[in-house]
């Protein structure tokens, strides 16, 4: 998995051959063969431990914000320090526009963000307890696309660091979350 | 360019032949040659002609907010309903993949992300004049990351429809903007 992240991040998933792959994570194209069907099993195995390790994490941030160790602006700070900048973004591109293409890699990720959206509710329900019917559906959807789009901000070459990012977008979406009703 | 769009959204940009692109653009492969330099040019002049089209955009947006025919949250409204599900979603996700991998196309998108920022920032003093320093670089940061994540939502299989995004979504971006200071 480690060798396939590597490869696929920076020559690209579909320029990648199964025998390169095998080279790079030093087995045989047999043994990757008896793990994986193929390159898109490779990529949905890549994106579930992705998505369970995400998971993992806001299920800690869920449980100190609900112990009253972490104030709701904290949550997101720490949820988005995690998130600002992620790694392999090359191929986490590369995975976005195959989900189009490839039924199974589409139903992975969405999938992936079924999970994400429990927690975000339940985020912006701390943060305002009155929010509900389609104020608190617009929420779920803007803060996971502020999410997503902080998590690729790389693109975009930004000036403020990571970590003011997070304490600034901590910030703004709590503020948000409070205003609307 | 409507050719290639087609071609490289549905088959992807590096799984396209130029022979292929002519077959379906209906010229021959040394009349494409005589316009791009590569695939990699004509990729660069989709993301120029998207980039020049939202600005325009952005443009008229903010002559009719200045104009005090637009409220600001009209104005991201509008903003948002011509982003919210963009096209060619599958192609956009290689072109970003392709940006991390090949310096020309990279510093293309963040030419564009350069021109976006300064509306952006705009629409935030627009929405609360007293925003500025720290507090204005994070706005700008939060709305360049929401409107990017709002354009690309379709990969989460979203519930809510675009009309009612735009509308809470903007209502939500405002909020967070007269909030912060």
């Amino acid at each position: 998995m480690a060798a396939a992240r590597d490869l696929f991040d920076n020559h690209g998933f579909h320029q990648s051959s199964m025998a390169e792959l095998a080279t790079a994570a030093k087995v045989s194209v047999g043994q990757i063969y008896r793990l994986f069907k193929g390159k898109e099993d490779i990529i949905s195995a890549i994106v579930q431990a992705d998505a369970d390790e995400r998971c993992l994490h806001m299920d800690a941030l869920r449980n100190r914000l609900d112990a009253g160790e972490l104030t709701i602006e904290q949550t997101f700070e720490q949820l988005l320090l995690h998130i600002v900048d992620e790694k392999d973004e090359a191929l986490s591109f590369d995975i976005m526009a195959e989900s189009f293409r490839n039924r199974p890699v589409g139903d992975t990720i969405a999938a992936m963000c079924v999970r994400f959206r429990r927690y975000i509710r339940d985020f912006a329900c701390a943060a305002n307890p009155d929010l509900s019917g389609e104020a608190l559906d617009g929420a779920e959807e803007v803060v996971l696309a502020c999410l997503f789009g902080l998590g690729h901000r790389s693109l975009s070459r930004p000036c403020l660091s990571a970590t003011d990012t997070a304490r600034l977008s901590a910030r703004m979406i709590v503020a948000a979350l409070r205003a609307i009703r």
